[in-house]
Parts: structure tokens; sequence; C-alpha cells
């Protein structure tokens, strides 16, 4: 008889989740209970987020599992990171076609090496048979009144991004078995990475509070969620395409695609974010233990919509950046 | 063009969500960032918990959308009644096959209804395409160290149950269209309900906190959730079968497999729970507004295991409750 599920539970999840229970402290009760109790620090805010992978449409179907664990907490991080929060606990719900030991396995191994990384705990969660789907809800901490939004940026505001957008669509398309003549093999690795395993820019996310007037996460591309940015903000924004920092792996691959690929590719989990020019002189000194490099990419202005400057702007419909149910 | 994703998230779900959201007062940001913010009360424990629904397995394929709605939110509201907590915020990830406008009118209808029932706020949440499947991760508060946990019975406690155990899974046979001959048009209705829109346990759960030594709720069907709480608590549990309250309705539609539907059906949403002898004497009083009967099926005792006792104890296979991924 294969194992049952609360023995996969208990092999795959429940081990691995207590030992970073107890590390953490503020968990009383994780996983096996109706419920998980945890201990809010006080006088902080709850930050919560919830993001989804569906086979097929958010990861292709024959993603290395270890990805798959990986990206569905990464992806939720990534929310945290955009909202300045410090993580600390999440929740898993995993639908699985069958339970294959090896799938969980690398599954697993994916999923905490990420949460070890960020001392997260996982603390509850549910396991159902059906298509393979990945929700991850996560929470974190901010305090009282510096969380970042995306609604907070005004005209003048300069926009930056984080990282080499592009890269993680760059290495889907790998993935997707398109690679270009001119790739390297160092480079096909990098993009591989670039897609299958982003890091969350979480240590950005929490040096920018007090110094970013709005922040967002770059899931759906950088154009798009530039737009959603300033619209939340009530402005218009500018990307300079000139300066889109354009890897030398992504051009290598994407050839005359590439300032395309940064701007509407997706999956790239930079952060972009506005910075009103009086903080720019503070800007620098944040971002020494922020682990990445940021770019500034344009501006916001008066008006509403997103607008492109600069040599080398891709055509327009490659820029609506990705929707859902949208018929295309 | 139909409309898209984010047209559709703000008509169903995001208008209806501000309304509740400044009702409470404690979520200074919902959603439409890339994170909500929430203000836990100081000196209360956060309890978390996470349920999937998924089509053809946790509901038929063709069940209302209203029920869908209700019960995706119902099976997590019975999660934070079995740990005695107070109801407050909801994260929803929805993932959809098409974004038909009838069905998420009716599932917003039935999620939302609920919701204000209990005065919880959504806060956030994930739509993405995909085989219909619908996971809920919900918040509440407890005291701190007056949460119900399933591991806190004894020895000599006695067991109880609330409501009319089976009656959920009787009205899933309904449908799934196997109405017996017997059943009378308004006991259809009721079973119908039962199913569809299951009353979880919220008034109930809190008014057994300082009473109870256990509690857990009956999802997987009553001899398994019963089985689950005396491991958790390092005991053996018996169920009186003859005490079981096997509602006119059940006899009408299960006939003589009445007990078998009581014990093994699951979908209940009850809650079964554990009372030291010293503190029946405090439960009666505590019951006044829990909105539902409560009915002593059992007891825990020394060892491990479900045991049964009295007569029409069904056959041993049907017992073993629900397991995902299980051989059978």
């Amino acid at each position: 008889m294969p194992p049952g599920e609360f023995e996969l539970i208990e092999r795959y999840f429940r081990q691995p989740a207590e030992a970073l229970r107890i590390r953490r402290g503020d968990v009383p009760l994780g996983i096996g209970d109706d419920g998980a109790l945890l201990r809010p620090p006080p006088g902080r805010e709850l930050v919560a987020v919830l993001d989804t992978l569906v086979a097929g449409r958010h990861f292709p179907a024959g993603s290395p599992p270890r990805s798959i664990g990986h990206r569905a907490l990464a992806v939720n991080l990534s929310d945290l990171a955009a909202m300045g929060a410090q993580p600390a606990w999440f929740l898993l719900a995993l639908t699985l076609p069958a339970a294959e030991e090896a799938f969980l396995d690398a599954f697993a191994q994916g999923l905490f090496e990420l949460a070890q990384q960020h001392g997260m705990a996982l603390v509850g969660g549910d396991t159902t048979a059906g298509p393979l789907a990945v929700s991850v809800q996560a929470l974190g901490f901010v305090d009282a009144g510096t969380a970042l939004r995306r609604g907070g940026a005004m005209p003048g505001d300069l926009l930056y991004v984080s990282g080499a957008p592009g890269e993680a669509a760059a290495g889907l398309q790998l993935a997707l078995g398109e690679p270009a003549a001119a790739l390297r093999d160092e480079q096909r690795q990098w993009l591989f990475e670039r897609f299958h395993f982003p890091a969350p820019r979480i240590a950005l996310g929490q040096a920018l509070r007090g110094i970013a007037s709005a922040c967002i996460d770059v899931s759906d591309g950088l154009a798009a969620d530039a737009g959603k940015l300033a619209a939340a903000s009530g402005c218009a924004v500018t990307i300079e395409v000139e300066r889109l920092p354009l890897s030398a792996a992504l051009h290598a691959q994407a050839g005359t695609q590439a300032a395309q690929l940064a701007l509407a590719g997706g999956d790239d989990y930079e952060l972009c974010f506005t910075v009103p020019p009086d903080r720019i002189a503070g800007l620098d000194g944040r971002l020494a233990g922020a682990g990445c490099a940021v770019t500034r990419i344009g501006h916001l202005e008066v008006g509403s919509g997103v607008m492109f400057s600069g040599k080398g702007i891709p055509p327009f419909g490659v820029l609506a950046g990705y929707e859902h149910f949208r018929a295309r």
C-alpha cells in the first residue's frame, strides 16, 4: 500500500515545519491541529499575502519539483518584500494529482530551503488530490505606519527597478525549449535559475521603508506593474527604455527582443519603486545590505497611463502585461 | 470583449470586501495592493487555518455556485470554531476554468453572506485560470492560552458531538441523485441545505473554552475525527453507537445505514469535543447562546484506537474516514 496522506504530510512537511516552528519561538501550536496559534509581536502590523501557482499556467508542467516548491513561497515573499515586511509564517495548500514521493521530497526541499533562508515557519496547510496547484498564504510584520504601498508616489518621483528584469522570461523561454544560438552555457544556467529560483527582495523592501514613496513587485511584467503603481498613485509613469538594465545573458537569449522581455516578460519578482527627488541622497546608503542593484528607469508625471521614451520602444501590444481571462 | 480579471475582481470581490473592511476598522489596507495590512488586538493569539475545496472531490461538479462560495469559507470557519476562536479576516485563492459572471455573482453572494454573518473581512486573494478549486485562509483571535486543541483530553472525559452528524452525507447522496422513497419534501430540502450550506459552530466553539478538554471539527467523518482527537490526546475513544443523534431526516434518507453515515459520512462541520466529568455541570449554562444541541456519544479511555459499543455497529470498513490518496 502506498503511504497515505497523513504519513506523507508527516514525513515531508510536518517534521521540517516543526524544526522551524521551534526555532521561531512565536508559534505555540503548529501543524497538526485544526489551526495554528501564532503570537504577533506587540505594536506591529501584520502583512498578509496570498498567491497561487497553477501547473501549465504559472510554470511549465515539467518544471523541476524543487523549483515549484521554491517559487510557490518566493512569489509570496516577493509580495511581502514589496510591502517592506519581515517574513514570519506561512500556510500551504497543495493540490496534487498523485502523492509521488520523489515529487514531494524535491518540492519540500525547494520550499524549506527558502523558508529557512528567511527564518519562516510553515504553520499549517492542506493537501488535496486534484490537478497540480500550490497556494501559499504568508504572514509578516511591519512597524505600524511604515509599510510600502502602491499608492504613495507623486509626480516628479523617480522610478527604479531592482536586478535585471526580463531574465526570468528569458529563462522561461529556455524551459520551453527555445535556447538561442548565442547563449553560453553559464548564461543558460543563470537564466534557468532566474526563472526557476527567483530571489525575493526581502532585504531591499525593508531597506526602502522611509525612502520609497511607493513600491510593487514585478510579477506581471515591468511595464504593467509600473502602470499599476502609477494608477494607484493617481499619476502617469514614463519608462526611459534606454535606461533599462538589460543583462548580457538577456541580450544573448532575446537578441533584439531584450527590451520587450524586460518590459512585458513577467516572473521577475524584482521590486519596482519610486523615490522622491529629495530622498535620492538617502537611497545609496540603504542599498548596502540589500543584496541587489537598483536602476533608475523613469519618473512619474501628472496624468495617467504608461509612456515610453527613448530608442528601442517595443510594439505597443506586448506592453499590456499578463492578465488571466483577458480575451486575446 | 468579456470583462478582464481585474474588472471581475473589482465588481464581485473588492467592493463587498471594502464594505466589510471599513466596518471592522482593524484593516488599514485591504484588497488591491501587494498585501493587506492588519492590526491584531494586543495580548491575543492569532489563529490561522487553511482549507481547499476541489471540484469533483469536495463538492459535486454541478454544485450551486452560492454553495461553493459558502462552503469554501464555512470549512475554514469550522476550523476556527474547533479552536474556540473569534473569526476576523480571510484571504481567497480562486481558480476558475473561465470567468463566468453568473458563477462569480452567486459564488460571491454565498461567500459574503457568511462573512457578514460572522463579521469577517476579505482582505486579499488571487484569481487564476485553471480547474475549479477554492482555497481560503482565515485568521481569528483567541485569548492567549485559551484555544481549544485536539490533544487535551484524558481517560474518563466524556465525548460529545454537536448537531446531527450524517445529515450532510445524506444531503450529498441527494445531490448525487439518490433520493430515498421515504423522504418528504421538507426533509429533502433540509438535507440539501445541510450539505450545501453548513453552519460553522463558531458560537459553540467559543462557549466551550474553559469547559472542553479537547475539540476537533467533524469534516472527515465522526469516527475518524474522534479518533484523531483521541490519538492527539494519547487516549482510546469509545463511541456508544446507540447514543448517536440520528435525525428523522437522516433515517428517512439512509434507512439502516443512518449510523454508518453519522459515523463515516463526513462534511458535517459539527464539533466533536470532550468534557472532564467535573466540568459537566458547567456545560449546560454555556450552551444557551451556542445555537445548536450537543449529545454525549461516548468517552475516552486508557489505550489507543477507536472502539464502538452498543447495537447497530456498522461494518468495520466504513469507519476509517476519508483520506486522500489512500489506496482503496
